[in-house]
């Protein structure tokens, strides 16, 4: 079975070294290996993807004894991860993962769907997947998180996709899913940051568009960037022109953002990302 | 010869059937035209390019007569333009029109460099460009920009080209060239306005940076946008890669926003453009 | 109601003027106008979007009187098309196209999808499109064909297009819907002209892979372009890296085709097209 | 000093760890690192930057010692390399390199500039780069070959660019310089090999442009490709629009695969280059 390995550590001399040392004396056979060093921050990154059936806690225990006491490893076998979707009414995104799910793209298990307006249920259900309408009116917003929280904790989703969720989350939900909540931005961040950012690109006039997939963290639209796309545009494009050239990229970012994520492809360090694709 | 004839009006109905029949009853023969309507703001853009030697004083008359009291009407026979360069220190973005001008690709004479730093001096003399040097230091901001715009005077411009000009344009300058200074910021505006926006990129850790090239208007970095480009980057990329692959676009986009302006493609209403190409 | 007038023919002096005045005489509220001369080959292309309920036949008798005896002129109001989709067995376009249709996006509706094979009739159904599955073994091409289209008969579509429908079609199936069956490609033509061109994409090590979307014509993979786009890739994508970013590309090449033909923004001459978009 | 080691062998176990073992103990510093297994093919590709001021010898062959006997193993220090340009009349490309050659944004010295047309020879000078004009005509094709080959001899050039040369260089020309000759071609290979790509482009009508820089091998435009990069064109744009556009496309691809050849980052198995950027 493959099996992914990940390390985060301050730089040392001969890392790599000590770390293959151990790979081959427990007759792992490395299939695939990134490691890049962010030398101005003396940071070193390494994923090893490798095919064998090791004694884990064995394997873990003598990669921390020969690394830096910081180190930060974490080793999965390749299965398909868990996942939730959150969305409002736009089901672009949603489709799209869900088809890409229906054609066995994803190495994932959608678990349920749920929305804060009725719609998406439709189309969710056409893909048998459980869907849950937590609606938000009259509701404080700290009471309607806690429902999505709570109606989420049984699927055990290790990640949820904010498959354009127009609501802000707040921090106790963040902090239950820790770089775990990948969020899609319509707009090249930091261009446009808030709501209505294809309104704001065309009183702007610009002429190029984006979207940005991203970690959800604290800061509104301020979590590590996963990946981004452009398209450009025209004076003859009107803001519904924008919105639905934005929907093609938006989608296409958000289900690489979310392949780079299911195959743990992705460090974030002091809110950047480091992706070994 | 071919002349170019731009029209910006309200929107009315039947303007384009006046138009043509002021042209055709001019025995003119149009090349190329190209026509917005703005649906929401009620605004008409006409370009025509044709070929013919028309009574310019009357043609224009006819045109009045049959147009909107308030409309815009030029017309241009298409000939070289004079052009000045104002630059800094780096030189790619200069570099690149003199090669362009050299190889009989922008339909311009390039009529001056001026620099407030010695270095571009140089390479400018190789293409014999006059050269002048105006230091800024122990100068407040306005005398130098004051110095800068009577040393252009003699040289008559019609478009003022900032090629990496590090230093922000003041009002007095910017109003004696109305719509025609244009200027290369290295970032995808409106993301990261302002100084060092490569710097400003890789703390954001952004998987895409951009150019744009626009009109220089009171706002810093806020005028109207006539091109930009964007282009992939990895988290391998430190700040000095990101500044070596930005030049590469950062010199393409001004180099077509320049085009277009010389070929009068380009039209400005409400801090947008309309652009013919 | 909204109206789609489109002209080709000679190139002449005065056209614009001339259909212009027609329109301006019928009290029609020209919208969006689009015009191109093909300079070398004297050929004259305009697409005129009108609001108005014009009496359509005098119209057309306005038209043809004023203009040259060869012009092609169509007439259509703005109405939603029926279309037809042939699929085979990969279903991330006609997925594609089926959301893009839930969501209201495509001006058209899908008849029914016919497949030679019969798994993508589950998804089909889901969104109740009726669904043919017509096999292919055991027969003779032109009789598939010939069934095939026998199917699509009643359905009466105006387009026919194939979603990844990876038989040829013959020239007596192809003869019955002129210039109104579009095919996406799944390379960047004219690179890798028939079978497994991602396999022949890899073979040849290329950096950019692409996709496109044309009118099908009787010389495989040679009939006019509507829309292409590429991708960047990497030594270390292998095939089914290649097959699966390819993805991606196929259907938004493909949707963007079926967009401009549903709106009527498609010239075609001698195998080129020219686009209004 | 900063050294790369170049190593490119059957895979096998464990390589890695051999490498960087030898390297630890050699008491080198790793500041960067790139490897890749072509699993289908079992090729093992190894860069290593590291700084530190080794015994070449020693360190060479205690590489050897532990690495399959087939293995292809280089060891360079990271200074400038000696390289030589051939062109024709066309100076888009050979400006962009001078120019970036004077901006020191290569590490490279030009040691000299061909071409069998006499105009690039003004340019050449304005930089001060010694200009050979070596004519072709009334001789036959391996006659002019020798010529060039003899006149480039005391330059002794590293790499060898054709930027725009307008010629097919013959076998033995090309085996003097194996995996050393980099060419520019005008389209997103293998669409049109061959000459006149835009001419073709334009009457195949196709919607991209592209430009391909690759090693120069015996079979006319199929050389592993370095690096490519394509362009969005539409039908107003005449041949002369698309190779103005080309242009842009064309110098960017070179320069960037020249840097990459010029860093020790392109291996090349098979016809295919595997590139650590």
């Amino acid at each position: 079975m493959i099996h992914v390995l990940k390390i985060q550590c301050p730089d040392e001399r001969g890392i790599i070294y000590r770390v293959t040392k151990v790979l081959y004396e427990a007759g792992l056979n490395v299939i695939e290996q990134n490691e890049f060093v962010a030398n101005e921050e003396n940071r070193f990154f390494l994923r090893t993807a490798f095919d064998g059936n090791p004694d884990n806690q064995a394997l873990l225990e003598n990669l921390r004894t020969t690394l830096h006491h910081e180190a930060i490893v974490t080793l999965r076998p390749m299965t398909p991860r868990r996942i939730a979707i959150l969305v409002t009414r736009e089901e672009h995104c949603l489709g799209d993962l869900l088809l890409r799910h229906h054609d066995h793209e994803l190495p994932a298990d959608i678990t349920c769907v749920i929305a804060n307006r009725p719609e998406p249920g439709q189309l969710t259900k056409k893909f048998n997947i459980p869907f849950l309408h937590i609606p938000h009116q009259n509701k404080d917003h700290a009471t309607h998180d806690r429902e999505v929280c709570q109606a989420l904790e049984p699927f055990k989703p290790e990640f949820v996709i904010l498959a354009k969720y127009m609501r802000i989350l707040g921090q106790e939900f963040i902090s239950q899913y820790p770089h775990r909540i990948i969020n899609i931005h319509h707009s090249s961040l930091p261009a446009f940051v808030g709501a209505r950012p294809y309104h704001q690109a065309y009183q702007r006039g610009v002429k190029i568009i984006g979207a940005t997939a991203h970690i959800v963290s604290e800061e509104l639209d301020a979590g590590p960037i996963i990946a981004q796309d452009t398209f450009s545009v025209r004076h003859s494009h009107g803001v519904h022109d924008l919105i639905r050239a934005g929907r093609n990229i938006e989608k296409i970012v958000l289900a690489r953002a979310l392949r780079l994520a299911l195959e743990d492809r992705i460090f974030v360090h002091k809110n950047r990302t480091i992706i070994f694709d």
